[in-house]
């Protein structure tokens, strides 16, 4: 359905050497990806950054294009492991599991600010690296309405899961805004401890707001 | 303070004519840009778009630059004055106020949406054309707060005043991922008018939740 690059095949780390020079390049990538765009980042810096040769990186990723396809693919992975293994924590109540689920989102927009702000610039002139962000959000929300329909023993109506769909749609909305730093004005760019408690804090009313009333205290 | 442009001056429309083919230009831009970013739009489309003269263009604006950046304070001329009437407004509570700005927004980001979107995509390459903006939404903010504090009779302390920035920062944060189409997948891109009441709804419950409770029902 896209024509995303697919991201290289991740080779079995045969040699510690191997998966430590791959760890090496991934970092050393969202390093410079904090200071610019992918367009100015070069396999030459990447490699110089990283501490490992062009030929390592031309062999395990071919291409530049390639490798930023395998950094948002390997974000997606460990960020869809860790919400799918809260959203099965039976000991949450909702409105934990929405506390927890938004505290992953910032810390992953936080770690990989550069990544998304640039992913995001290449998807404001058309390309499609954007589309599997969205489809993972799309089923972490899922999850979290079918966890809803189970607390409530009832299916949630169309209006109900529009509403929580909407809840989540704001807090993506509100980490695209810090990430793009759309407003660096002090008053709307409170520091990162700061902004993670304030967020958490709202996001909990908007959830509860959206959720229906039996849903709110119970759990599965 | 910034580099931005000087957007050329206003000229008094001494014949109808004038004014008439200054509004069609405006007019004809912004449908151009509801299709295509600023940087794929050239004199010409805009006075084809228009029916007007590429002379007329380049003796009232000069330059394509200049006449973005007077589309940009065009547009926030309008914003603010109709903001700052509304902030005036002694018979609406706090809350209604709130809904009412944020309705103003919504309408000024769907008005608007190709336009904020091409000074989007130019803040994110580092170009000041957002810069008034964020301006602009600091003053409306300040004066909100100011008319909570008459309304409360005493000055807020900075956690309230932070709390009532952050609230119109998610507000700005939604808007922005809408207008930059973050994501369409359905669920998360509701048609306009379930936008704008979704909208209202949580942003209400969210400027509650920031509010000093004293300042709720009050009027000033």
């Amino acid at each position: 359905m896209t024509s995303i690059p697919s991201p290289a095949p991740r080779k079995h780390p045969l040699q510690n050497r191997s998966a430590e020079s791959q760890r090496k390049m991934i970092e050393a990538t969202l390093r410079l990806l904090d200071e610019r765009d992918i367009e100015l980042i070069s396999v030459r810096d990447i490699c110089r950054e990283g501490g490992t040769s062009n030929g390592t990186f031309y062999h395990r990723f071919g291409t530049k294009e390639r490798f930023f396809a395998f950094l948002v693919e390997d974000m997606l992975a460990r960020r869809e492991e860790t919400a799918m293994r809260d959203l099965r924590d039976s000991e949450l109540s909702m409105t934990d599991l929405a506390k927890v689920l938004a505290r992953s989102a910032i810390r992953n927009f936080r770690e990989h600010s550069g990544l998304l702000r640039s992913a995001m610039r290449r998807h404001i002139i058309g390309d499609p690296c954007w589309t599997p962000i969205n489809h993972m959000a799309a089923r972490i929300v899922e999850h979290f309405i079918e966890r809803t329909t189970r607390v409530c023993g009832r299916k949630l109506d169309s209006h109900d899961q529009q509403a929580i769909h909407f809840a989540f749609t704001w807090l993506y909305g509100l980490l695209s805004y810090r990430t793009l730093r759309l407003n660096r004005l002090e008053q709307f760019y409170p520091p990162d401890d700061r902004f993670e408690e304030e967020t958490i804090r709202t996001f909990t009313v908007i959830i509860e707001s959206a959720l229906p009333h039996d849903a709110i205290a119970g759990k599965p």
